[in-house]
């Protein structure tokens, strides 16, 4: 058998700062309102995945995380469907190949059970080597989208918007870039990942019920949120870093004021998550101006933005305020030394109980989806990390 | 010396159900929206008061639960220069006695520390126990709102809302009943008492920066109370429990939504209290249909409004679910036998960590304010319980 055609591709995660939170079309995912995210680098955190097909397959298979999994989720199926319908409008393969089957293999170097928008680079990177397979040409952030709403801002690198659009067939609900990720290299984010053994509600039911239920999300998608974006968009393309802190922490608190204001209620905040908050407020109280600015998915884990001369002097913070047994607390970028430490001491809030943050991602804004030649299928199409 | 006149009041505390957030004017405590509120028997919590004024006090002088407190308190002032206001208007008075110094002696029978705006209950006592020292005829509510917006409130007992009123002068923002005690005898309280050792933001500074900050809360107080409070105020009416539960969870739920949308935000539930909010729910789904509400103040205590019947086996829920070493756990009306435990093996949330609840108070809908002639003054004015 010849080497057969496979696509490998890198994908990264990326973090809303103006939140997605509602659909007004479940199937096609469209969003109530526009979000805005900034794309994290991929060195540190990213989805993986390769492609392949031939008519020797029998049977569509993927593996995620080296475990064979069902093909029927119908979001995968979807969006293999859709890429199909596309390349036979194309015409860019020959019809014999439509018919044949397709293997995906992909992983994430990052613990999955962190919370951490996992499908949105797994998406990313699916769409993005399928379209390469199927030779389409296309907007792979409305892929993206069919297959994990927030996959859609992963398709590019820097600062990304997803607009909800307004037509039905969701044509113009796509992604574009405000700025690469050569514009504001300066910007840093850590993530605070939290010791959590409460089970959430998934995002998928948590905004459904938001959406019927929340007379609050109405006026946050309608009035609140298209200021937001504009004014953050503005704030990213001028640096202008007090003004992208003030919208990323207001727009998570009213994200999650709106899962409160749900029936019943979705909660990702814990206690520990509220004392980061108040550990972000106290600190620019601290300093006089906004020098960092938290956010929260659905989930307890804070991603703190920063830009990186705070960076020393904020992981001494955390270090001081999250005492921990973790011999590799920092990683990803890794710890760095030179903060100022003088106002520990002084600092008005207390060191809290030992390992409530299991780590610290400390990582930067990075580039989009990448092709790379390590693929995790081998020639003749079978998963090389199998578990 | 002559006996001196000595007038003392018990009064109420309530809990709201459609909750009171934000003030349009500081000073006279105006609301930016109606709210409504259960009155809770004064048998199980009220605050006490005695007031007395003589020619031969030199200054006004207050103790408050034993400890001798500055009569300096603006709202303090406010409300005896208003009372003093209308006496002189109403001549209800001799000239010669406005100008005698007063004396207050209060305390509650509850401890103030279990965050149960005992404010409430005390202006409701003070107000009505001066409005009738100085024997003035006027609408008390507005005198008990100067002294604490909510207080208003507990000049009534059973089912009493509080108007907005639009008003600039604050005559039109009185309370009203609903319902007297007697019309829905079958409702019950139980008041949750979590440990809780955090220092939460002030109503007042709170509800100010909502005000300030929280687009949201304007979109509630402006659509979402109106309807609410004509929606509670039939259930109460008609005796409509599940009704009456949807809406005061859900304006808990917002009150608390609206809260997180401040900037910063002002979080006054803990992980305990939203484990309480999950547990009402699974139970509630479990019966098949709303058996019991929760709602929370500006702290994370629950207080849950159910029927009579349903209160034995809610107190076994709860014993179940919060483990206590308290031996007094259930006080107020104390325990009940006979609830059905079929359920709790299937119950789906496991008990929690021992004594994360402090203590359950067991309490029912009641009167309103009421003279007494046990003071808490001596014929000569003094108090007599200081510590």
């Amino acid at each position: 058998m010849d080497e057969m055609d496979r696509v490998t591709v890198i994908a990264p995660v990326n973090i809303a700062v103006i939140k997605y939170w509602g659909k007004r079309d479940e199937k096609l995912i469209l969003p109530i309102n526009d979000s805005v995210s900034v794309t994290l680098d991929t060195s540190i955190m990213c989805a993986k995945t390769s492609v392949c097909f031939g008519p020797e397959f029998t049977e569509n298979e993927i593996w995620l995380n080296g475990v064979k999994t069902s093909f029927s989720n119908p979001r995968l199926v979807n969006v293999l469907d859709k890429i199909k319908n596309i390349a036979a409008t194309q015409r860019s393969v020959d019809n014999a190949v439509l018919s044949w089957k397709v293997r995906v293999c992909s992983e994430n170097n990052f613990p999955t059970a962190a919370g951490l928008a996992s499908s949105a680079a797994g998406y990313a990177c699916l769409v993005t080597a399928l379209a390469k397979l199927y030779k389409i040409k296309t907007d792979v952030s409305v892929l993206a989208r069919i297959g994990s709403g927030s996959a859609c801002r992963s398709v590019f690198g820097g600062f990304v918007r997803w607009h909800a659009g307004v037509n039905a067939d969701g044509s113009d609900s796509i992604a574009t870039q405000i700025a690469d990720s050569t514009h504001w290299p300066e910007m840093k984010a850590l993530i605070l990942v939290v010791s959590d053994i409460k089970k959430h509600t998934s995002s998928t039911v948590g905004m459904m019920n938001s959406v019927n239920t929340s007379d609050l999300l109405k006026y946050r998608a309608k009035y609140t949120v298209p200021r937001r974006t504009e004014e953050i968009s503005e704030a990213i393309l001028k640096k202008d870093f007090a003004k992208f802190a003030e919208l990323t922490m207001k727009d998570s608190n009213q994200f999650h004021a709106v899962c409160l204001d749900t029936y019943p209620p979705c909660v990702y905040m814990t206690d520990v998550s509220h004392k980061i908050v108040e550990i972000i407020h106290a600190y620019n109280d601290m300093c006089g101006e906004l020098k960092v600015a938290y956010t929260f998915d659905a989930g307890p884990n804070a991603c703190l933005y920063l830009l990186d001369k705070e960076v020393p002097t904020l992981l001494k913070l955390i270090k001081y305020l999250f005492p921990t047994s973790n011999l590799d607390f920092v990683i990803g970028l890794g710890d760095v030394d030179g903060g100022d430490c003088k106002f520990l001491n002084s600092f008005p809030i207390q060191p809290q109980a030992k390992d409530i943050i299991k780590y610290v991602i400390h990582t930067k804004v990075g580039k989009g989806p990448e092709f790379v030649t390590s693929h995790l299928l081998d020639k003749k199409g079978n998963p090389l990390n199998v578990k």
